[in-house]
């Protein structure tokens, strides 16, 4: 294939556009993974992804994909037959539900619109009901990364305290973590279940576990069979620096060096940032006369924005012509929502003019796609986006913008 | 930590020393795992790992270390109390029986001494007496990283045969495969196990399992949980050449790049570099007067060579020693070789000044640390180099060497 | 400083967005200058840059800038005091002129607003009277970097034809090379000035030569001294591929890889491209309400468009908001066009979205810079961008855009 | 060409194995060199090649090879006709020579053995006979990469001195910067000239001046023609943190990181490294019965060590069969020394076991090509390395080795 000039748009909602930066630090000689150099490595990622989940309990890194973390969520907390309470909230909940199921578990699955979060109110009702606490565990997708919709995790965590539960909390940060403010003590989460590809500006290839004391209580008695999840040899393995298998250390590298960036921006103001370019990317959508999926203001999410197509009109033909013709990739509708929405990632490593080039991409794609639409996506965004500039590390309303 | 100026030498069985040509690829920008220039890299990488592994089934490839592989290739072709039978060639072979027993598997584990492969006579008579078929799959270590000990896997195979048995006969090749001659449908496998981080070149992350036509059958009827690990999605998203996960897109830049680099070789060439460079350090370690681990040599690996140090003598504070003088990671002893033994890893992308100055590095750590020895090993490694070199693409033996 | 998220708008007219492919070229193990090996690179580097000028003759590579090549020139065909005739079509034709008038040269510095390229009319009038023959060279910037004004090399040549004059014809191509059509052989050009971080995708760091037939025999009677810039010992070296010094290795790696990208787009592509954005350019410079510097439309460079300010606001103020806001340089204004105009670079590695990122961020800063101008820029670019994408490889026009 | 496992052993003297992080900080995206960060880079480049030098005037940096930075040298401080002393210590002084003669310089080559440096009575012999004062400038090569002998600064400083002669002082450290103790200051250099590709750790395509304040007050009077070579912008320029034509900002990234490198390891540490590679590679020399090229030992070279063969026989022969059969590249006779000797670099980023294998290369070679030696020069350098590894940053001899 012909060589296509100038970068390509990554935008789907992650894998995201990796910094250079970590790019070149993935490209370091892989070193002995049982050397005193690598302890040292092990010891400052781990110690920067506490602070990224901003958890005090160990977090532990898997050679594998977020899915791989999901189940390591389960086995190491849940015994067969265990009844788990999962929301529809979209494909990657569902996903997880199948994940579940297939492990032996049992999923209520609570049926949703898929244009919502999770509703703290259901969880406290159904908890509250459950009175021989058979509900062992409470398991919710902060950010969905198919429909653009959080959830509430804060007042879920209200709500079972509400509820007076015991149930566990397993909450999957996969699309939220380093895009989204998450606060793993503050809001009690009990597993948390991360991954590289999205707000971490790694390539896929991480999988990640956030612990609390009361998951590390039911690790103990968990009866799931497990092995390659099990947190046990990894906890062992992890406090001399060390890993119970080969780590995949040229990811480490990456990570330390993402980290550093992260910490570098300040995490503050990296949330900050994805606020912006999503309430940006918000206001080009309706100005276009879109619809932004998400049907919660309070849910939105701030790492990627799906948008439903007009009827008749097919999302999947909208992605070809702008990766043909603009060398963007945008996001597929999902399971249920295929050839009807299209997905925008604003995640990761993102500036405003990289904002603004991927929505006149989409703008550019309504018009050769013939998808009715109102010019002006592109304008609104940039008025936005220079009504709210930084200056001097703070943010400012320019009145003349 | 101040600079140490020079390469390190990498001198562990895994993992190797990467090219700067698959380092290169590993940070090209990840990109869309859902569109067709993915599909062409996910197509282009199977298929060269079928050659490399010689079979004409499919080969699959998990975001994990060769751990999880282990585990996936168990998890898809067996059954709660399946009776599995494993030897004790060395420290990975009771791993991996440790993983089967943890998933379940009733493993009937023939001891070994640790300095031999398996005997393939124990495998045809402990079959003939299973006259009611109770087990389920032989599994063997091809080469045993942890003692430099090969299992002649064509003759076990026979055995399998001579014996009149179903059995299923998995193999792991972690540290053969891209090293030492492997003969998939040849030698009539049904599953093996292999990683990136070994003869493939590159950094750890990627699991692998290639898969015979009985193993496919077998795994429609295990009922092992599995969901990870499963093979059906993987086969069905692979065929399009997609995942059932987002798959580490960077690690299969590195695989392509590195397939690439064995096929210029040419792998007949790579397996017999590899067998050359291990036959140099075998000489240089018998000239230091010390002994190789393994004692049949037949048996002798083509990857690693795991030298006894001599009663008294601590094999870590020579590793050390090394690691200080000289920036070079050799293997530790593993398991109850711990101390006992150090190993030389001879494999990967490798040249034969590189392995002099390696056993050089043996040779004056051995001084350094005190170790009894004799002179003359990193000669007598020059001399048989120097006998052996390659011209014009043919091996010729130089008489005036 | 902290970081800034999202990638760096490299948006000068030079050194322009390197690709990744190039960058990773660059990286490579620096190889022996006087090995078998690097002969085949200097072959395929002095091949490819031959198919660029589309000359027949040589192109030699000098570890330089541009400035160098300009030098080399003039030491290579010129004697001391030997009368040049050259334009003032900006600030890089008046730094060109104080190069020879520094090496002892006789310039006739024809003056120019920097408005205009090169009138054909004046160097065939001003050669007509020349009857003694006492220029010995025509000097001309192609395309002036300082204002986006591209001079007529073919019409230009007829010019000095037409007057019968014997005057040898240098020509700069630094910023056009690779991004405008330019044609040695054809247009009778005797020697041109090119480098590599403009159109050839590279980092600065080398300086071109290419040779005609006439510029070859004057350079066996010219007596400036040279050394350095000696084309005799650059001729016999690279005859056999290598070098009279040291070549700078690792940029001819890099050049190497992007001229196999500007192949693999096909050098026609290229050009139209670049002419395609910098109408796209031009038309959200008048949709501000500002002007191009650049008054004659047959002369508009495809490689960068130079604005002017409206009276009163200072460009450099704006490039400082920009540069502080978002993360993109601007040209400067040089020389006595300093803080007069701001220049946008669109050559080089380029696509539609990064294009209208850079000019959203041009039309942000305005409004931050407190600029009067109308906004609708970034929207008129996208309307003809949208109406004049490519499909399958050819131009088509959207009736729909 | 088919690939060759293992890195290849890049032992000429220059360019010198390039160390990862460099070549990783090459590959960086290029920046606006007139831009705010840029001038940060360049004060810091600036500042850390004072340090290398151990001056306390400006260092200049020029796009270019090290032939250029002798040019540069030149111009800047001498008048057409001027006389300079220079010394045939070999073919880099006698292509410096040319390069003096072709700008119109009338050089006094004082002859020489190819197998000395400078002899300091002969400078001071020469110079007081010189009443007149005709001698402008006396030009050395500290460390003459073609023989393998170095040049007593320090005392051919004393010997001007004692001549009582105001001749400027220029000195080549082209290959003893970052490799061999050079105190620009302390020895009363007036000009040093350098580059990139030796013990600085780069890429050829810088090329460096360190200037004296003797050097810039003659620059103000010196006569012969210059534009490209010109300190006087190049100083203004430099000032404020940029250059007057396109800096070559890639290498500058390397450079910066190099300079980190070296300071970490220290300077000192970095030059006692270099004597005691260069002493284990002349006891291997020795042991093989082979001849060093230079007979002064107080002026071996600890960069590159050049050696004799015995007669009979073609060092290129042998150097042939080493890049074939054995990866490596050794550095060719130059000059008259063509065919005859072979010259082995151990200068920049080598470590003890990079050293045996280059020389295993060697001995190996020497079989090969059926030149007559003693083996045991590999054993005799590992002899030599293991009596005085460091230990805890101390060099420390260890009586057992």
């Amino acid at each position: 294939m012909a060589y296509r000039s100038g970068r390509h748009f990554l935008q789907v909602p992650g894998p995201t556009n990796i910094p250079d930066r970590v790019l070149r630090a993935l490209s370091a000689p892989t070193m002995d993974h049982r050397g005193p150099e690598f302890a040292r490595l092990t010891g400052e990622v781990l110690g920067g992804l506490r602070r990224v989940f901003r958890c005090s309990g160990p977090v532990l890194v898997y050679p594998s994909s977020g899915t791989g973390a999901w189940e390591a969520a389960l086995v190491n907390t849940l015994s067969p037959g265990d009844r788990v309470l999962m929301f529809e909230t979209g494909h990657f909940a569902t996903l997880w539900c199948g994940v579940a199921r297939r492990l032996g578990l049992e999923v209520e699955f609570v049926p949703g619109d898929w244009r919502h979060g999770v509703d703290p109110e259901v969880v406290r009702w159904r908890l509250s009901r459950d009175r021989r606490g058979e509900i062992k565990a409470v398991a919710v997708v902060h950010n969905e990364t198919s429909t653009g919709c959080t959830s509430r995790i804060a007042e879920i965590r209200e709500a079972i305290d509400g509820a007076g539960h015991p149930a566990l909390f397993l909450v999957d940060v996969i699309s939220s973590l380093g895009s989204i403010d998450y606060r793993h003590d503050e809001w009690g989460v009990d597993v948390a279940v991360g991954c590289s590809q999205k707000g971490l500006l790694l390539p896929p290839g991480l999988g990640l576990n956030a612990l609390g004391e009361r998951a590390l209580e039911a690790s103990r008695e968990a009866r799931l069979p497990r092995s390659y999840w099990d947190w046990r040899p990894m906890l062992e393995s992890n406090a001399g620096g060390y890993f119970p298998y080969t780590p995949p250390t040229n990811l480490l590298y990456g990570l330390r060096e993402a980290l550093g960036m992260l910490f570098e921006e300040g995490l503050e103001n990296v949330f900050a940032r994805h606020r912006r370019h999503a309430e940006a990317t918000r206001r080009a959508v309706r100005a276009w006369g879109l619809e932004v999926l998400c049907l919660e203001p309070e849910e939105y999410s701030a790492s990627l924005t799906a948008v439903l197509m007009p009827e008749g009109h097919d999302a999947d033909e909208l992605r070809r012509v702008v990766l043909e013709e603009f060398n963007m990739s945008l996001g597929a509708g999902l399971g249920k929502l295929a050839g009807r929405v299209f997905r925008i990632g604003h995640l990761g490593d993102l500036g405003d003019l990289m904002l603004v080039g991927a929505l006149s991409g989409v703008e550019m794609g309504l018009s050769l796609a013939g998808v009715p639409h109102c010019r002006g996506g592109v304008a609104a965004a940039m008025e936005y986006l220079t009504g709210t500039v930084r200056a001097g590390g703070e943010r400012v309303l320019v009145s003349g913008g």
